[in-house]
């Protein structure tokens, strides 16, 4: 089976990296963290379905959300809909390489198009996801924090 | 291209009535309502990607979630899990139905497993989708109300 949370250590790193000269450094990770699993901020989610399925969720902090969305666009006090356009892309990128991987290694499956969600706590569970994985990434630079959150079920 | 709201319309009812004896009347329904979109209470999420991509949100005032999980595995005060399953699997029922109509019409499409969500007001927009529709179905009986809203992409 995939080792997801090695995937997004790898992968969500470099994408920052790739995309917004930003550096995020992964936490510790959690394979089985306390659910519902409560995110903040402003959340981006995409799901895949087919011989995998689930929903990835990465909850950006507002000023990581900004800061990546000035990075990508230029400007200096973006919109709401270019920070969720740009946040949107992020999720689907980092959903984008777990897919690949997930196909690579046998579990066919797509990508929805992505959502953003905005709230205060909001607490996700997928009752009919046995995998969970956890994992919060830093950006020293910015001193923020974004959470990557995977529900998933694997049918070979 | 399918009406999906015309589609939600006819079915949401339906399922409520057969799974849980609930009369739900539809409102007049919004094809093009503001976006974000702001959905309450306890919210069922179940995804579709392939030809036609896209959202499916349920959200369920709690004291209708209480009800639908009470009629439908009895007792009378339902733990938090019970109720994530039960709006989970009413999401997975509406999306389904959704699906085949899609399906049916050419666009072909595959369902992700549900997840469920509590917020507060919780605030959603998908900027890649054309189509949104959205529609509250009220249960006069219990005086309470459901929230459909769907956001979709459909690639012929």
């Amino acid at each position: 089976m995939p080792d997801l949370l090695k995937i997004l250590n790898e992968h969500v790193p470099k994408i920052f990296q790739t995309m917004a000269s930003l550096t995020g450094v992964p936490g510790n990770g959690d394979i089985d963290p306390p659910r519902p699993s409560t995110l903040h901020g402003i959340t981006g989610s995409v799901s895949v379905s087919g011989k995998a399925s689930g929903t990835v969720y990465a909850a950006f902090s507002k000023n990581l959300a900004d800061a990546v969305t000035i990075r990508m666009l230029g400007g200096d006090s973006p919109a709401d809909e270019e920070v969720s356009d740009v946040i949107g892309e992020f999720t689907n990128m980092i959903t984008g390489n777990l897919k690949s991987q997930l196909c690579d290694a046998g579990y066919a499956c797509q990508l929805s198009i992505p959502t953003v969600m905005r709230g205060g706590d909001i607490a996700v569970e997928a009752n009919t996801a046995p995998i969970c994985v956890r994992n919060t990434f830093y950006f020293q630079e910015l001193q923020e924090e974004l959470v990557v959150l995977v529900f998933a079920k694997l049918d070979k």
